[in-house]
């Protein structure tokens, strides 16, 4: 295995590790169980899972490596005749129960491709990833500590990712049927490759430490808001929230879409639609009340730093 | 407008009319309101919903006659370069609260295409639609009900229809993605065309005599069912359930994937949205118990009568 699938395979696992730990740690009841699942066509992955957590209702922390013969959709989405592929990943997505506590899902992923079936002569790599939050209730302080976060991360390896990045996200991260955003955003990158300016192993580097950034990014919101009050009536609306997560991870989401066609695994893939979900319908918060407030948001991408 | 287009909207009003006054005579509680829109691009719809009714906890009888320049994805679905159309049809969903108490779908449609903008030389013109019913709990008996009500009112149009018409119920309302069907089928058409065996006129006359045996069919079952107990292990097993309703929908279901693509009402096309919903992480139903029996009949699809 080349030094570069090498490395990256170690750093999703470390990285695993590190969240859970954490997840676990703040949690103080919920633990997580851990399903190793083997993929037909080669490779596999570890699913972790906690369920009716003290903090969190349902968290899912997963990595894999797979690969294999190019499926045939991804065969006609390169557009090619024959192809092997290598990809290594971690992708996890947080259900907060208290609707105080947004919402996040983040992923960083490795992808190589070859013309040869023993996967020796590589002909692109590249890597993906990002991380965006998705809140009930707006604090722009959380916002913009999220967002300052990653931004400080990227600003290390450039002050052109951070800007590029944002608006990726608030582009790909978009309920269009709505004409709303998912949340308030994050990072979002694909296809990082060699370029002129930066080689694959600069974006590498760039990936493991916009990945280091998750826990800083996201776990001061948690430890801020988990003991915050909250009443029936805001549960109900983090549930009608929650069922836009679910129209936009089955309708627009191209790494849930991408699983379903390769068949990867169900219940690893599904682990990012929330616990409990409401469609009321032609549901609208009352305008003027904090509900409104976070839609205005959503129906305006905003600069947070 | 011609006599078929005049002769299908007064039926879809009227069957709109029937169906939600006999919904609302079996709920004793829940009305239905009625949402009047109209489409940008010409025609529009009358939604009509109850929310928490006493048995209903959330069900949607849609009707809509839009028309206008064919968009642009329907215009690559036909693949031609210019055209018009003219759609009209019911659409229901009913999700119940009590879970013994099996969901529905149905839908009745007319479709005309032209190649003038003033929409007097048809150019093709069919007919389509079919129900479908979703248990929770299996009756078989309520399976062979609703099937033999559709069957019925098939027979007196020609001994192939039900069969043919089963079986494509059983291919299309499947979520390919579980291996398993969304429930125990019913009847669904498609292109309904004249023909060397029938005229416009004939299917036409099928398609409203599946309509009025809607109410036949799934009636008798709420009746039946409607006392029955059921205890919060049961709600719970309903709300999985729901999510792959969800799914399907979502992820595989032509006409709401055609709904969006085409910028129809939103709150429309969701209505058939479950109320309350559950994803749990790898829920399985245990051996020997109903709830696999449900499974059982899901992984393979049965004659009915």
């Amino acid at each position: 295995m080349s030094l570069i699938k090498k490395k990256f395979t170690e750093y999703i696992r470390n990285l695993q590790n590190e969240i859970c730990t954490a997840l676990e740690q703040i949690d103080g009841k919920g633990k997580f169980r851990e399903d190793e699942w083997q993929r037909d066509g080669g490779g596999g992955g570890h699913t972790r899972v906690i369920e009716k957590g003290e903090v969190f209702e349902k968290a899912g922390v997963n990595i894999s490596t797979v690969h294999g013969e190019l499926p045939d959709p991804i065969k006609k989405h390169f557009n090619v005749d024959k192809g092997w592929f290598w990809a290594g990943g971690i992708s996890l997505v947080i259900h907060p129960e208290n609707p105080m506590i947004p919402t996040v899902h983040a992923n960083f992923r490795y992808f190589e491709l070859y013309d040869d079936k023993k996967m020796t002569r590589r002909s692109d790599g590249w890597f993906g990833g990002g991380a965006d939050l998705t809140p009930y209730y707006l604090w722009k302080e959380d916002a913009r500590h999220f967002h300052q976060t990653f931004k400080n991360a990227c600003d290390q390896h450039g002050a052109d990712l951070y800007p590029k990045f944002k608006k990726q996200c608030d582009e790909y991260f978009y309920n269009s049927h709505r004409e709303e955003a998912r949340g308030v955003g994050g990072l979002f990158f694909d296809y990082l490759r060699e370029d002129d300016q930066r080689s694959l192993t600069d974006w590498h580097a760039f990936t493991e430490d916009t990945g280091h950034a998750f826990i800083h990014s996201y776990l001061p919101i948690v430890k801020k808001r988990m003991n915050a009050p909250y009443n029936t009536k805001q549960r109900y609306w983090q549930e009608i929230r929650r069922g836009r997560y679910v129209e936009f991870n089955l309708i627009h989401d191209r790494g849930t879409l991408f699983g379903l066609k390769t068949k990867g695994r169900i219940e690893s893939i599904f682990m990012s639609l929330p616990p409990r979900v409401r469609w009321d319908y032609d549901f609208h918060a009352k305008p003027g009340t904090r509900e409104a407030e976070l839609i205005d948001v959503l129906k305006k991408p905003r600069e947070w730093v």
